[in-house]
């Protein structure tokens, strides 16, 4: 069902010190940018290898990465899984028993379609179900 | 200098659980199981197309997965990325002043070699380097 590890999401304070760790530290390519405002946050993309890294810079304090940070600090926040066919997925999810935040998928960034589950249900992980668009 | 996310590490508190969740639920293959005294954990280790999901039991309150655990509660802990040198990855870290936990790579589960880079030099993002053993 799953192909690989999509991206890690991970939140940040300090997105430029956090890009240039990854671009020039860790070696990975910076592949997308993108303000997302539905969701209260800039995301930056990196490559490693067909996996991306994701970094989460809130927009504000009151938005879900803004009150990650003020609860937890910067460090992993969500980790997403990779399908060819989100509501197979999603449908298999349901007929388990799997609480999901996203009943139905959203557009996520580079128009991939995204759906969370809740964390209640994948012990404290937030887990995020993502079909890349053509191309990605 | 990375090929690619090599896993993802998260605290459990219920392993039993944890594993019907990532087998039954997201499908994943279980594909090894391993105490390791020496870190204080039962590691269980999940293919994800060429990625791994690493769960991570404690073996007792006074060890860094239990300690977590009291004070994070289960979730996301630690991610991996793979690369086929593990000494020039270091050397490349040590050079941009990147702060190690492992100056050396020591033995990680299915005799892979492994070092950790120190969170705060990674914007709180437990980081961990490995070098697969030949054929994994």
């Amino acid at each position: 069902m799953f192909a690989r590890v999509d991206h890690l999401g991970i939140a940040v304070t300090d997105l430029e010190a956090s890009i240039a760790l990854h671009q020039d530290a860790l070696g990975f390519e910076l592949v997308h940018r993108e303000v997302v405002e539905e969701q209260g946050v800039e995301a930056v993309l990196f490559d490693v290898g067909e996996n991306h890294v994701e970094l989460l810079a809130p927009l504000g304090e009151d938005t879900p990465v803004g009150r990650f940070l003020a609860r937890s600090g910067p460090g992993l926040h969500h980790v997403a899984y990779q399908t060819e066919d989100i509501e197979a997925a999603l449908e298999r999810l349901r007929a388990r028993g799997i609480r999901l935040i996203d009943e139905t998928p959203r557009t996520g960034i580079r128009s991939s379609r995204v759906a969370f589950v809740h964390p209640k249900a994948t012990g404290g992980v937030l887990t995020e179900i993502v079909q890349p668009a053509e191309g990605h």
